[in-house]
């Protein structure tokens, strides 16, 4: 047996009996990743990394779209250069991991492998911004960050991850809060358009806010378990970084201004969303629009003359328009049913001898498994409508676990109750805006708060904790 | 006056006064990087960074052609992971970065960041490699790598860089010879084809093999100064580090079996070997293959009516078919020439109120400065034939280059002749294949082995040091 056959001997755990063990089989068994001897370090292998490439691809193309330009930064950032903004070394100076040697030799001074490169960016603008002629920059960057994290998940939080990070800087403080309101935009309707992920936006708590940022804007989004998951992040820097680093232009009248700055970022955690989004006991559910694989063909007894031969001719044709694969190995069918279920390919194409004397073959959804008998004239057209379905029924149900799992909250103990009554979810709450009912409904309640929604709703006048007067709403949960 | 216009005041030192120089200039003033406070790690800025994202589409889709998939491995190496096969530890221990400490503790093992990553892929591959049904694997990594040198120049050799790295387990020793030959000729075919620069093809003599390979396969490309660059190796490790890593697989007759292994690999030192092959007193000349920007449209006279609406129109039109962007800021016209010429745009187009008259434009190559009056009606055509024919000769004039600088040596006094008169370049002479002439070589004359070439000729049958039977021919040279 090999190595693929025998990992779906034994089924993966039910999400009902134990959520966290369900989500480390499926990123497992549907080939997602493997362990390495580094803990906190994953390989993602060739599957999982083909969605992070359709995901590249697709985020690329919206930041190309509006202006940006990618660079390539330095790994590595010296330690005098990462204390020069007071707030952003706090924040992360804790979880950095130190390079002290090259070779043999002792280094003058240690180098932190980037958690995030704003200390970067910012060096560079110094050096080449001058005049208002050279804003804006609209500079983004793929690459790895590390983060020593203490406990560690495939995708959701590991030490070193993938990810993408913006850095902007501007000539005035309206563009660069306009800038971190545009990402932020762009980031939701990525989720929602092409992962079917809907996100609630708003702005973090000043508890809640990046390292160094005026303002961190936020997408959270709901997982099957009820648990919130921070899926981006968007942040406003004012001149706060630039009178750090030193980053002036001087302006139209010849006078020097500080740039006006703005960071933002999402990581290969989208696809721990995506799996805890749309999985389910089978397996993967990927969206169509970063499926590896859109539609896997099945020849059914594939034996009998003139099956293998239709299956590639189909294959071949199909491959003009979507991302198909064929598995014409001698593995049994159930075997290949339970296999590309598990990988969450959205569209099984069967074709057997029966189908083509009709000239038509059958297609069965991954999501909820209907099953069609379509012409092979009609194929093309059928099968993209289908795609186009699938993403949208997984946005609906994805939204409709959300809504189901959205609590209006008026006291601690109403939140304590319909924990304990319905499970975690999201909890909409009124709040003072002071940080100590956010630590104290933490401490009794044990939910977080997630953000300050954009859209607010008027859910009373009195504070969740304090009773006093209520300033805004708030979106509580706990997080991943 | 701005960064922009600041940088074209003065011009680049001309190559034959100081190539290095000439070199270092071109790097900084067409924009391709900046410094950073990181000593021998680089800013790869947008229009260096779009010249990679080229490269790396090209490359990748080679790769994907022949059967190869994309992951992703840690960037981190255990000590004791690197440590097990020993030749490989001896070749990089030398100049790896170590992680010491993550936070505010002290790691119990170091780690060192990727030199490359063999040890990893091995590690992987032992986990997942059981039965024949899993062989071949063909995996590819796109990542960032440090190695610690001692002199660093942007691009050709720097202590981060970007590369891909291609790892293969396959059955058979065969295979994986064929494997390993197959990508140093995907290697060999992208650079003529996409980079217009010509290479030789052979194999590394056993002193200058990669540490733990069992042979090293390595293209070899001759810079305008008559050095050469190793443009690109490809290893065939036999089944050294299956052994070392116990990667075994069950054959068809349930026997175990060591699985036989390649790797191979390019880096952003490709940039490096693009503007040494291309570049002149000018600036830079990118193939249009990867060049950010094929055509430039300078609209001329451009407040006189119609001309700026025209360009933007002819803009609107070609970037279907091309990469093209137009200059209407108010620079002046030659301040523009300048810019476009640094930055090695293939095709500027000029347009102006009497070309709009006229129906037409002109079209100004980068490499040779040929002037065409193209009709509009014919532009698309024109601009893709021109482009053709860039890239030829582009290949042409740095094939003429290596030939003219290729030299035939007998004896080590012909080699300090030939590099006294006519400067540095390829020597092909005789050599007996013993260690210690190879060595004598390099100290007599300052060339060492470039390869010994796949094509080889019968130029004598006497080593060219110590005159003993001749073996096979060699390439020598000095080398970046």
């Amino acid at each position: 047996m090999s190595q693929e056959q025998k990992k779906l001997v034994e089924a993966i755990t039910a999400m009902e009996d134990d959520f966290a063990k369900w989500y480390t089989d499926i990123v497992k068994k549907a080939d997602l990743i493997d362990y390495s001897s580094v803990k906190g370090c994953m390989v993602i292998r060739p599957y999982g990394y083909a969605i992070w490439e359709n995901i590249q691809k697709d985020l690329d193309r919206r930041f190309k779209e509006t202006g940006h330009e990618n660079v390539y930064m330095p790994l590595f950032i010296p330690e005098s250069l990462l204390q020069k903004e007071k707030d952003h070394v706090e924040g992360f100076a804790p979880e950095v991991a130190w390079v002290t040697h090259g070779g043999d030799e002792k280094l003058t001074e240690r180098l932190c492998v980037r958690p995030t490169s704003e200390t970067l960016f910012c060096e560079h603008y110094s050096n080449i911004i001058e005049s208002h002629r050279d804003l804006p920059k609209l500079y983004n960057q793929w690459c790895n960050v590390v983060r020593w994290e203490k406990t560690t998940r495939p995708f959701l939080r590991s030490r070193e991850f993938l990810w993408q990070e913006g850095h902007t800087a501007h000539a005035t403080k309206q563009e660069a809060v306009e800038e971190t309101e545009r990402m932020l935009n762009v980031y939701a309707d990525f989720c929602r358009e092409t992962l079917s992920m809907p996100v609630v936006k708003g702005r973090k708590t000043e508890s809640d806010k990046f390292a160094g940022a005026k303002a961190t804007y936020t997408i959270e989004a709901l997982m099957h378990d009820g648990k919130a998951l921070q899926a981006g992040t968007s942040h406003y820097f004012g001149d706060g970084f630039a009178k750090a680093f030193d980053i002036t232009y001087t302006d139209k009248d010849n006078t020097l201004q500080y740039v006006h700055q703005t960071s933002w970022g999402v990581t290969t955690r989208l696809i721990g969303g995506m799996i805890m989004s749309h999985g389910d006991n089978n397996g993967l559910v990927v969206p169509p629009a970063v499926a590896p694989i859109q539609v896997i063909i099945l020849p059914v007894a594939q034996h009998k003359a003139g099956v293998l031969e239709k299956a590639r001719e189909l294959k071949a044709r199909l491959e003009k328009s979507f991302r198909v694969n064929i598995d014409d190995s001698d593995n049994s069918a159930g075997w290949k049913f339970a296999e590309y279920e598990m990988k969450g390919v959205p569209i099984r194409l069967e074709i057997g001898p029966r189908d083509i004397e009709k000239e038509q073959c059958v297609l069965v959804r991954r999501d909820n498994r209907e099953k069609s008998f379509i012409k092979f004239s009609e194929l093309e057209s059928a099968i993209d409508a289908m795609l186009k379905d699938i993403s949208v029924s997984l946005y609906e149900k994805a939204l409709k676990n959300q809504n189901d799992r959205t609590y209006i909250c008026h006291t601690a103990d109403e939140i304590i109750n319909v924990l304990s009554e319905k499970g975690d979810g999201f909890i909409k709450a009124m709040w003072c805006e002071s940080e100590e009912c956010e630590e104290k409904i933490k401490e009794q309640t044990g939910v977080g708060s997630r953000c300050i929604p954009f859209e607010q709703e008027a859910l009373g006048d009195k504070c969740v904790c304090c009773g006093k007067p209520a300033k805004t709403m708030l979106y509580w949960g706990k997080s991943y």
